[in-house]
């Protein structure tokens, strides 16, 4: 075994504590990853909250990782020690399905392997995320981290910006085309990033007129405050594409009425009813659609961050201590952070020396 | 003017009764129809009921319309005495915004006018629909109706049947894929009808065990019992699209479940809100979609009559006398049809002679 050391929590009321742990050998097809930074995703608290029922605990948290390669499996042939890597919110899947087939792992039909929070499909022994020193992945998950993006502003593409990347190529958004993002929040700039690199012309709806000139500066044409009618009502019929990312249940009615004929609303952050319910009316006058993403697949991650480097995107992070993990929670459940906060990995050192 | 006798209502909560009425002159550009027959749509009974809140009263239903040309103005060309015509859900349109440009006037930017409870864009004066003996119409929304197909059992295509064609024809469904329909009415038997003419192998979803044997002589390969989990299980990742022809709110969660991957559902019945809500786990999950449709543009119903003659397509009606018309409401509002009432318009003579 690997003698592993991170933060995790042990149910879903206690804070996260240092935890050492052991990870598997590495198998002939593993990369081990010496972990430089990890992001903090949303769903890293919900996770370590139990807020979808299926946590596991121990469980050590994140999934928006990049570090360099120590140790590479036999048959590993893509890698080398020292490269700069990624591993996103997957660490394998089937290989077999349709869906892997068609490079869509995250639909993986018997069920992709979460990065933490999950089973080994092998062993059988519980996955543990990115709050922690190393990790340790099938080559096929491992992402190449392009030369020239910085690697802790890079960590939450691996989350954030797959989430909002995949959803705006699968609708195939064109230069020239009006994008709406809901939220600017860590999909939401990352969204904004994007639409912006495709030539979209973007608008941010938000409910805070204080977001406006960070908006301006993140590259969107417009901002509409979301909570004024008039506002709303200039723009009825004018998007082609609505990016929505936030991530609690809201009304998506007034929202559907600024698409365009044909227009899409994405869904990528309500996990629970969109609720209040979608009128039949919004959706048949206009053959409008609301459509769901996940993630997106390893061939797509890898296409995104490659993207990223032709177009020097990276998120805005701060980047916080480990030891200060529990207050990041808290700010982030809160909003308060510009846009992600990310790990940096070498502050465990401190904690373990002072253990 | 034009001295015209049908059937209206006089406010939400009368029944319908025989009425003298005026119509327009014939203008330069219009086909006046002696109507042969008349559908009873499902939404004839909620405008005459006033269940939207946009009725006009007195209000003169049918917008499944066909007859005969009897009188062209001085400018039309595509049409003469004699011809066999249809006339659907819409009488005019502004012909200039970009909807109208593409054939899409069910879209039209500037509201399409229609063929009842609603005013004609040039002289404002109220439209009336098909319980009637003649109705006049713009020629560019007047339908061939093609050879060989009966005119009474063809006249609900101008409703039901575009509402069903379009949208599988939007979202391109292909020979071999499955499509699954919800509800065997008036819309659902049709979209059966042409899912399966379309070369799909069609399921419909019932909550009446009753319906198998009537499914499948419509053509369907499957019928799955909504109210049975284990047949809802058993199909579970199954559609390409399913089109949803239930009229009221109701519970789509359960039906999302059975799309696949990339799957779309189809909503045509519901105007008010889908309720209980979708979840977005169902739709990000899958990445599927949730997608409105509204009849078709006039291009679109002319190809959609073509392509019933070709296959042999009309709709199952029960015809009856425009007297038995509010007995006929009252059925159609149990269901109690199989599966479209179409009225036969020389049966208005035995009411006009008895007056």
């Amino acid at each position: 075994m690997t003698p592993s050391f991170g933060f995790a929590c042990t149910d879903a009321n206690e804070p996260m504590k240092p935890w050492s742990f052991e990870r598997r050998e590495v198998r002939d097809d593993d990369v081990r990853i010496e972990i430089t930074h990890c992001g903090v995703c949303h769903s890293d608290i919900h996770q370590a909250r139990n807020d979808w029922g299926w946590a596991t605990y121990p469980l050590v948290p994140g999934h928006e990782i990049v570090g360099r390669v120590v140790e590479v499996g036999s048959e590993v042939q893509g890698f080398q020690v020292g490269d700069k890597v990624g591993v996103g919110c997957m660490v394998d899947s089937c290989q077999e399905c349709a869906s892997c087939h068609e490079g869509l792992e995250q639909f993986c039909e018997n069920g992709m392997t979460q990065t933490y929070a999950d089973k080994d499909r092998r062993d059988g022994q519980p996955t543990y995320g990115g709050y922690s020193d190393q990790i340790i992945v099938r080559d096929k998950f491992v992402l190449r981290m392009p030369e020239g993006l910085d690697l802790a502003a890079a960590a939450p593409l691996l989350c954030a910006g797959i989430t909002t990347y995949s959803p705006l190529r699968h609708v195939n958004l064109q230069k020239g085309q009006k994008l709406a993002v809901i939220g600017l929040g860590g999909l939401g700039h990352m969204g904004i990033k994007f639409g912006v690199a495709m030539g979209a012309e973007v608008t941010l709806f938000t409910r805070s007129k204080s977001k406006e000139a960070e908006a301006k500066a993140l590259g969107v044409a417009h901002v509409v405050l979301s909570t004024d009618q008039a506002q709303m009502d200039a723009v009825a019929n004018t998007f082609d594409y609505i990016l929505d990312t936030v991530p609690v249940p809201h009304d998506i009615n007034p929202y559907l009425s600024t698409l365009k004929r044909d227009g899409t609303h994405i869904i990528v952050g309500v996990i629970g009813p969109i609720d209040p319910p979608v009128s039949g009316a919004q959706l048949i006058i206009g053959r409008k659609s609301v459509i769901g993403s996940l993630i997106g697949g390893i061939a797509e991650t890898q296409e995104m961050l490659d993207f990223c480097a032709e177009h020097g995107i990276t998120c805005d992070i701060e980047t916080i201590k480990i030891a200060d993990i529990n207050e990041a929670f808290e700010r982030t459940v809160k909003g308060d952070v510009h846009y992600r906060f990310v790990i940096d990995m070498a502050s465990l050192k401190d904690v373990r020396q002072a253990a």
